[in-house]
């Protein structure tokens, strides 16, 4: 069956709506009474209340349920940096998937500055409105210092979803792909990329039991270990960390005897022959989007045990949407400030329990991303004591 | 009979609904293929084709129909610097206001800096998003210097309400005054009152062929004058332009033989006796809100021929909702990028000629804020050639 021109689709859908996302009215204005109490002289009782009552701002506005969706367009999706506007249809569309998955009120704000203190400082500044940031499509290394900071800084939750989003994910279909090939944690992991998701995936794996020697992570330039020269602070530590044979040298030589290649680059990368040289019952995650590093036909004539992507037209799509409504509306219900490692792992063991026992014995890893039952999950699991 | 307590219904107003505004999806995404269109990867074609062609931000998101309403919380209602989060339910209201009048989606930002510097960059570096900024709330004399410079260095519309919505709505309103009791524009005026609002009255008044050496200002300290100490250099300005006879005084001092006096300050100052020693005829404006200057049972005492204030519960209410939702409809619908004196000017004529010669005959000077012709009228007049 010819596949539709999504491309075509969504240019005519984006141009007929003009965006994706209003603003509603939750209440109505109506008469001169209305007007009295929604706006002024009542509005002021309300104002006065907060600045007096300081916690009030979570019980009396817009800010408990709502989330910003932040981005400074240099990194989205698989386009790179196109700038503020450009990236605006993908961050209306983050938006529009919090309020259908998890009724989450979440506002775009695609931001005209990629330096990383003045991203920091414009944050700071706009967060008083909100219960939560989500950054979005913030290029490698700058994200990892924007998120960090602003995790000190304040005091609502901020989660950078290109990141953590995906390891949380990941994580979920590893746990099931393992059980499906009857593997355990001491397995050999090679995570192709060393971008944001891919140092997050790394330390999520890690946190998560699987043994940090027995990974090896690649960039562009090959298998990054412990003497190879020009290797930025973030690289450097993951050489540090993986890699304990302190193998070198290319992917093919990487996945040699691995049990799982974890695909986060830019995509077509990988081949069958790649899969051949792999040990028995491979794993291969392969999430570059919108062209995973390789096609779903041609891993299919590999050894492939199990094969997942991040698109929604194969089987096992792993995508964020599985984590990020969830997970902010259970901090968000739980006012929690900080998201914590354990929230994620947590968050990763509850999507993965939704897949019975008997669809992993037929290779199905992780959940439909509409299968209802995964926000109201992740919620749960992330604010339990 | 009983007012309403609106500081109770309000609070419990929005303690119920936790906020009076949302975000509502404008499509539904309820299977794998509505999320290829409205997301991953269709939503791909969508920014690739705003990185290639700028001007398509305005026609495939939601930037044209979208306005921020932001604030530093230093100037809120008559309360003060109540800070950025007790201002969110005013933020909240005035973007309830714009749905409701004008169908513009406007999201609320509530700064948590108050230095002129880091709001302008603040500011700029969330422009994207958005097709206008209607800036509220900020105290003078910063809110001139952000509001000139956002002007000067972004191309989509910037207006401070509190400024130039007050400003043309009082024009509508004294236009109509002066039909009702048979005077023209040679008139004396009394602006009580030196903050934004005041200077922005004063320039839009002279603008509109008032004589602004029969116009008196005044501050706390009373009459603004130009031999006066320790003027700032926006009252430097006022003196210089107003007051041809060089008065200095009291309240009572300006307000003697004065036809118009309108009140622009923070309550409380006016009596029976003040109206007492105007003109014929007098036009007194209590603008204070929510206690004006003099209430309208203290008012009607005296010889006062037209009276009107801010608020709901009286008959002439002046209100700033009658101008930024139809206004804000204009400039976006038209790409107008600046807004003009003579706009502003329109909108005033706009606005006052709704009104009804047989009405103004019986004292009624502005049209009630739910006349639905009012942001229709306001918004043809601005966008006209």
């Amino acid at each position: 069956m010819k596949k539709p021109d999504y491309a075509k689709l969504s240019l005519a859908l984006h141009k007929k709506y003009q965006g994706k996302i209003s603003v509603r009215s939750n209440i109505q204005v109506k008469n001169k009474h209305d007007l009295a109490i929604a706006y002024t002289p009542g509005v002021g009782a309300v104002s006065s209340y907060i600045h007096e009552h300081p916690k009030a701002v979570f019980t009396h506005t817009i800010k408990k349920h709502t989330v910003a969706v932040i981005t400074d367009g240099s990194a989205v999706l698989g386009l790179g940096n196109i700038g503020p506007e450009a990236a605006l249809p993908v961050m209306e569309g983050k938006a529009l998937l919090f309020k259908e998955f998890a009724d989450i009120d979440a506002f775009p704000i695609c931001l005209a500055t990629q330096d990383t203190e003045e991203i920091i400082r414009t944050i700071k500044y706009i967060a008083p409105v909100f219960g939560g940031i989500n950054l979005e499509d913030i290029s490698a290394p700058r994200c990892f210092e924007i998120e960090q900071r602003l995790i000190e800084d304040l005091s609502i939750p901020v989660f950078h979803d290109d990141q953590h989003g995906t390891a949380i994910v990941l994580l979920a279909a590893l746990t099931n792909a393992l059980k499906a090939v009857k593997k355990k944690k001491d397995i050999s992991i090679v995570i192709n990329g060393a971008g944001a998701a891919a140092q997050a995936v790394t330390n999520l794996l890690c946190l998560a039991g699987f043994d940090p020697k027995k990974m090896i992570v690649l960039d562009s330039k090959g298998i990054i270990y412990d003497s190879r020269n020009g290797l930025d602070t973030n690289k450097r530590d993951i050489a540090k960390r993986t890699n304990g044979d302190n193998r070198s040298g290319s992917l093919m030589d990487a996945l040699r005897d691995a049990d799982v290649c974890i695909g986060l680059s830019k995509g077509n990368v990988l081949t069958s022959e790649h899969i051949e040289v792999m040990s028995k019952d491979p794993i291969v995650f392969a999430m570059a989007n919108p062209h995973p590093e390789i096609s779903y036909d041609e891993a299919k004539k590999s050894k492939v045990a199990i094969f997942a992507t991040g698109r929604s037209d194969y089987p096992n799509q792993i995508n964020n949407v599985l984590v990020f409504p969830g997970l902010f509306r259970g901090v968000l219900d739980a006012g929690v400030k900080k998201i914590t490692d354990d929230m994620k792992l947590r968050a990763a063991k509850a999507i993965a329990s939704l897949v019975p026992e008997s669809k992993i014995k037929q290779g199905v890893i992780i959940p439909d991303p509409f299968d209802k039952r995964v926000a109201k999950a992740v919620a749960k699991a992330v604010s339990k004591k």
